[in-house]
């Protein structure tokens, strides 16, 4: 096994239309993984990850502070221990709208695969 | 999209070998996911998961407490902020050595999926 601090992992690109943004992959298929992505993802105070959409869906869990995560159908409040289910093809973008960090893991599946 | 409280997900059942664990199937296929589950376990002061080994992976991410895996090759501490890959094939377990709770999530394939 492979015990990871995440806060080691050295942060990545992010995507463009964030804002505030840092994303570290702390477990992806380089570590070994098969099948699915681990990502630790910070949001600065009033930084956002992009508002888009996609073919694959995401897991996602708030780890620490306060958000919205925005979608088609208007904003949502998330919070320390709530996990957020992203299917395939829905709109959606994380915002920090507190004076706090916000961490939230968001996990993807292996795009490789085509199953 | 859909928000879960974690803790608003009953308990399901334990795993044989297990003691004062809980374990909530936060996101999975029930809730649509096609790809991956994740889950929520508890582990009281003293508890333990099962030792084990199976097939298939665990992405684990240490979110309150202090504990230690065992593997193969001996016990490794673990706290908040830790990922954990264990690999498919590899014996673990997780223990709750210290006087608080441990909560970690644990994240599995879907098992139904052969590829």
């Amino acid at each position: 096994m492979k015990i990871i601090p995440s806060m080691s992992v050295e942060p990545a690109e992010v995507p463009e239309g964030a804002s505030g943004m840092q994303i570290r992959w702390v477990i992806d298929q380089k570590a070994g993984a098969p099948n699915f992505a681990m990502r630790v993802v910070d949001i600065a105070p009033a930084g956002f990850t992009p508002l888009h959409k996609h073919e694959w869906e995401h897991e996602m869990y708030v780890i620490q502070g306060e958000g919205t995560m925005v979608s088609d159908d208007g904003e949502h409040k998330i919070r320390p221990g709530d996990a957020v289910f992203v299917p395939g093809g829905d709109l959606h973008q994380v915002r920090n709208m507190s004076g706090d960090l916000l961490r939230v893991m968001c996990l993807i599946p292996n795009l490789e695969k085509n199953c």
